[in-house]
């Protein structure tokens, strides 16, 4: 069954498919979205479907429908669109089976394993007319927003070069990986590469036009040694433990470096098996200006003294994004800072005006192909490897869609 | 003529060859210390000898011999050894001819422009028995110092990831090359790459043990479009200046990525055509710390409280290295916060003392060779290139130097 609407819905009905932490997270956030209803939802353990069954009946007086099998969800349940916060390695998979029974479909952040499967994607939505949208909520964070009006208004000059990371000490979680199944865990027993580049590269491909006027080349990665996570163990385990002897591929530190057609480069860091606070290492710089995340600072040419920084703080007031600016007025909601609510309403308007996704299914192949091809560098000494076209030569000619509310390509001026 | 000493020297013999901005510099040190003699002096450009033959004159009482062919120096003075702040395209040639005329070799920093002058370099030092000494100041710096003492003490853990940059806004100074002579206004109309590498590098090979139980393997470079120089030149000099036209080939931002036979990785990048404050880009990474130069901010697990920085200022103080507490009771002196001085002294006290110079010629080579080898990797589309192991095999058993006041591989106890 699929659903048939036309014309603008007053109300969305969406299924969830993955119910972890994050999963569970997002469907929380439906549920008080007086707009959307979540008659479906569905994960592989019975206990994780009981508990957001509950939830949800505790919220709305309804229990949705439970499956463990997402296939028969599909299948069964009229849906405008599923929301597929699974594990990494199931995005795609389900993401184009959701699209094929005609809805929208909306994958959390991750990487492909393969280039074939975002090239699935891409096949599957052109064929389907139903888009694919990764929730990469970074691309709507207060400061993200901010550095992209910036941009858009040409505080930065010809941009030349941005900088991000995935730089989040996860070895407490990532070691329980066994008693809490964090996805991270069997991954990093056997993969190694540029894992999650989403938060960071996300809001970097808008800065730099990807897939509208520009894209990216080529990449090459370099892996470290692996030794923060097994170290971690040891240490608050004891060697004795059975984990003491698990082995790790994943290296702690992998740099990333990428070309785009127009020159500019892009360094992104992925960084979670050692010590460390929490941070995006973002970085945008071009031919006025630099902004740079860990010292919260920006210096223009001409306008900041010589040789100086100023905080950013003050730019961040001056140069809101409209979006933020309505968001904080009407109260801002939800997990990360308010910015988890903006990505989902970001989906949902997008099936309630049956048109495309801000984030559509070819920035979602282009950002989720970087990890196999960082793997694929990695695994060959760091050669650099071409990044796919999934436009097929139509990012040249690209027009940019016109501005709306949650568009992350155009500046509406007003909300 | 070369010098014959055997023994310990009361007084050093040098010369100076290039005398620009950093020459001038080196050469005033030089005629502050009472240990040391500068009896000759030479330049292609006569007004430059000029300048520094008065300026010593006045200091001593002595006016230098001046050469405007650095090989009838080298041939006609008894010296005991040159320092070379002449153009980065010439003090392999230099240095190796001030080798073969038995002399002390010291080069400012600078990459090389060819693999093969590299090994020319090394085999020189080998044949002649004569040391080659990269003058790197930042290694003598006080807070790259602190650093090498704290990693010695283990309190980083196990080495993962550095990184470093020279991130240095010259547009001024390159965009007046033609007035001003500046070396890197013609490079940057005809290379592409990791030009400068040394100031960050050459702490982290001494952080890393890089010739001496490490190394280099394999680099990858890529760099950005090239836009800043001739924006700047348009905007200050105006559309119709005869510069408006020149082409510059030098991308504004070159990013490297270097891989170390135990695993470690380290991070470059070069940024001089952009606005920006100055930063030398510092980052250090273990299993049991971080630091970070752009916030100055240091985090250890367990020390530090969970998903917080605290300021590198107070570790500064209490790991200084011993060599820098006794120069500051000494009192600091010279250019660069008084690194300039330490490096030049390390080299006057290892001609004084006959042994090999700390930065050896080993280092020299290593870190020279970035350059050239960047510029292939960019060449050839950031093609991971292979690092050549200048000890031919000996770094795997090479023996840390017994402990001085000047080393950079092992921390004297006192001073």
């Amino acid at each position: 069954m699929t659903s048939n609407h036309r014309t603008a819905l007053e109300k969305v009905r969406l299924g969830v498919i993955g119910l972890g932490g994050r999963g569970s997270g997002l469907h929380g956030l439906l549920l008080n979205m007086d707009d959307v209803e979540v008659p479906a939802i569905s994960d592989v353990y019975e206990d994780r479907m009981e508990k957001n069954a509950e939830a949800a009946y505790k919220k709305r007086g309804v229990r949705p429908n439970t499956y463990q099998d997402y296939r028969e969800l599909l299948d069964k349940e009229d849906l405008d669109g599923v929301i597929i916060p699974s594990s990494w390695t199931s995005h795609a998979e389900i993401a184009i089976a959701a699209m094929e029974s005609g809805k929208y479909a909306a994958v959390e952040v991750g990487g492909a394993s393969s280039v074939q499967e975002c090239w699935d994607l891409v096949r599957t939505s052109e064929r389907t007319g139903k888009p694919c949208m990764m929730l990469e909520n970074c691309c709507y964070g207060r400061e993200e927003m901010t550095l992209l009006n910036m941009i858009k208004k040409g505080l930065f000059g010809e941009i030349i070069h941005c900088q991000g990371g995935y730089e989040h000490d996860l070895r407490h979680e990532v070691s329980h990986g066994l008693i809490n199944r964090h996805y991270r865990f069997r991954n990093y027993q056997n993969r190694n590469g540029e894992v999650y580049p989403t938060h960071e590269l996300g809001p970097i491909a808008k800065y730099l036009n990807i897939n509208r006027g520009n894209r990216f080349l080529s990449l090459t990665s370099m892996s470290s040694k692996a030794r923060g996570l097994h170290e971690y163990i040891v240490n608050t385990m004891g060697p004795e433990h059975p984990l003491a002897s698990v082995q790790f591929t994943q290296g702690d530190i992998v740099t990333t470096m990428i070309k785009c057609a127009h020159g500019e480069t892009v360094f992104l860091i992925h960084d979670t098996t050692l010590p460390r606070p929490y941070s995006r290492g973002g970085r945008v710089q071009g031919t006025k200006g630099i902004w740079m995340e860990d010292n919260q600072s920006i210096h223009f040419d001409g306008i900041t003294p010589h040789e100086q920084w100023e905080p950013f703080k003050k730019y961040l007031e001056e140069y809101e994004h409209p979006l933020w600016k309505w968001y904080r007025e009407e109260g801002v909601r939800g997990g990360h800072g308010g910015m988890d609510y903006l990505v989902l309403r970001a989906y949902v308007e997008s099936i309630k005006n049956q048109t495309d996704t801000p984030i559509d299914v070819y920035d979602t192949a282009t950002w989720m192909v970087i990890t196999c091809l960082s793997e694929d560098s990695v695994a060959m000494g760091s050669m650099p490897v071409p990044i796919p076209d999934f436009t097929n030569g139509k990012w040249i000619d690209r027009k940019e869609p016109k501005p709306w509310k949650y568009s992350l390509d155009v500046i509406p001026e007003t909300i």
